[in-house]
């Protein structure tokens, strides 16, 4: 595919905004407060891997009326200065007297006044990111009871992409494609399993991920155990299962999705193992269309997985995907979210191989008016060998 | 340097818990809950990149007496049975009706009776990872007043390494030097800053690095405006000072320092600024002996690279370092932490070198009864060309 250009429109973030600000009026709300990497980017482009370090907080208001306003270390004006944001004021931070809540309460009281709303992401998938002590002293200076939930209206934005926001997915699952293609070169009888995962990233930063946060996989014979633990030192040996699984960045989003090999012939069981996951990732696949909920998708995919109803392993089959690894909404039987053209999903089925044994498969779609499309290159029912 | 072993003995992580149950005594504290990553893993050994997914939350409950309770989903229930641990509770995550706190309640109960004090890390650097939404309810729950601070206590004991632990990190800087003696491989003037990025990252990996967390670095004439920016297409130059900076992770453990090159000649300026570096780097490290503040570190380096006090880029001149890339002590003006045999630090000067320009320099050291040490290879105040 052609690469997709880098960046977003600035029309595009000021577009969020008053998408935000829509919802905002009809809540009541005065102020948005995000504290979080992804919910500050989603509405200034605000790219760094600086988040990485605890030590600084940052803080964006986002009034009912107006542009946004950045409450932030001076460690980032320079970057936040190239963003489309106009009022950006900062501090020397860390400042153990005070650490940005004087700046922040003023900003906040300047576009609420003495009694306006403040909606802050409070629900499932995000937190406040800044001490408690920190969240406790703007309660104090400002009221508790004006600190109110955000009625998950940030959640509900970014769930539904624009086509530039899946451009930079489908560029992150284009590169892990060819990454997994070269899989081969990387894993062999008697590597370390701790170096086949080493392999791995390499090959995906050969293809183009800006970086690798995430890897997970495993191997054992006849299927793996779980799906996060880290590798170790131990070889993997012929006769098994190797499943890798990446969340590799382009631009500031993600892909997500897996691969399993097997390290010469498989059994029968595995065998049947990729192929009802496969059946189950197809299933899902088809029943994606606008208007499904997450819950059809589970009880389509579900059927196949676990047709006898023994509870699945993983317990969601799936979710949403985007500037995080996942993203709401999830494919679990509880989740009635309509699928709507724009979001992006995994299909993430996982069959138990034995006793104690499972194994997960896992694809990125979008959602179009004219039905899903994968994201990444949907696998055949044939497991490759190496 | 031979290789660390992975891992700790079960017994250190014991000591851990007893160690904080003192202080917990002291301040009539009938828990500790914890929610994030570190401090999870702190007590734990529960060593996953999984946390890269928002979705889930995790629950550690340290009592007074006894050994601590895990409240986690489900799905890790297969690695945290790996660790020490044997009081583990799960529930299938995410679950919309409950998701856990019905489990953490019932848990802090039982080892806080009805009125016991719950302390929860509350200082700068850290925050709690869960639902806003879902604390309040934990709030009203157990009586909002029974949620205190734990009074940083969590960050006291994190702060002073233990051997296994600086073998760790060690270990961390290894895999960096030798990364950062082979960048002449991967930067070449004309390269897209983009690219070396990527290369620099595969170098980490080709040199042990179990992944690459965070890259950061910046290229320009005679110095770069700010050292959190992402790296774009534009090629790096001839006369370019290039910086690349890193925390890469070996089992758990984070190096993070930089190296400056010039693609070329340097400027006069560009080698006085790189030598007042090492100057405020040498400073640093013979001043940091225990005893020691941090306050004296900050005023024996910034004397060098702020003489005039014109206030110096980036604020501080260091931080301590270990399961996160930055970690409390800071090497600021406000900081009176005294320096204790096993601290880890970073000595991270900063210069102007022109108008909008500076230069960063960073090391690793470690503070021992015998006086710092160097974790990281020392550089030489003379700028390496490329």
């Amino acid at each position: 595919m052609t690469a997709a250009p880098r960046g977003f429109a600035d029309a595009e973030f000021a577009a969020r905004v008053v998408r935000a600000q829509a919802v905002m009026k009809t809540r009541g709300l005065s102020a948005l407060l995000l504290t979080t990497e992804p919910e500050i980017r989603y509405f200034t482009g605000f790219l760094t891997r600086f988040w990485e370090s605890p030590t600084r907080v940052w803080f964006l208001v986002i009034p009912l009326i107006g542009d946004p306003v950045a409450v932030i270390p001076s460690i980032g004006a320079h970057l936040m200065g190239q963003t489309w944001l106009r009022d950006i004021r900062t501090w020397q931070a860390p400042d153990y007297h005070d650490d940005g809540i004087g700046l922040l309460v003023d900003a906040l009281r300047e576009v609420c006044g003495a009694d306006g709303l403040i909606g802050v992401p409070d629900q499932m998938e995000t937190h406040v990111r800044m001490p408690l002590s920190g969240f406790r002293l703007l309660e104090q200076h400002l009221g508790a009871e004006r600190l109110v939930t955000d009625g998950a209206l940030v959640r509900q934005l970014r769930m539904v992409k624009s086509d530039a926001e899946i451009a930079k997915i489908e560029m992150a699952c284009c590169v892990a494609n060819r990454a997994f293609a070269r899989v081969s070169e990387i894993a062999r009888v008697g590597d370390p399993l701790a170096d086949v995962f080493r392999g791995f990233q390499r090959l995906c930063l050969e293809e183009g991920a800006d970086f690798v946060p995430y890897v997970a996989g495993a191997a054992g014979q006849g299927g793996y155990g779980d799906v996060i633990s880290p590798a170790g030192d131990e070889p993997v040996e012929a006769g098994d299962v190797l499943m890798l699984d990446t969340g590799l960045v382009w631009d500031g989003y993600y892909c997500d999705f897996d691969r399993n090999f097997s390290l010469g012939a498989p059994s029968d069981a595995v065998i049947d193992a990729h192929k009802r996951l496969i059946t189950a990732t197809h299933v899902g696949f088809e029943a994606a269309k606008v208007g499904a909920t997450m819950a059809d998708l589970f009880h389509a995919m579900n059927a196949v997985v676990d047709p006898h109803g023994a509870g699945s392993a993983g317990g969601r089959l799936g979710h949403g995907l985007g500037m995080q690894l996942t993203e709401w909404p999830s494919i679990i039987a509880q989740d009635y979210t309509v699928l709507e053209a724009g979001m992006v999903l995994t299909l993430e089925p996982c069959v138990a191989v034995g006793a104690g044994k499972i194994m997960v498969h896992e694809e990125n779609i979008v959602i179009t008016p004219q039905g899903p499309r994968f994201l990444s290159e949907f696998q055949s029912a044939m497991l490759e060998v190496i």
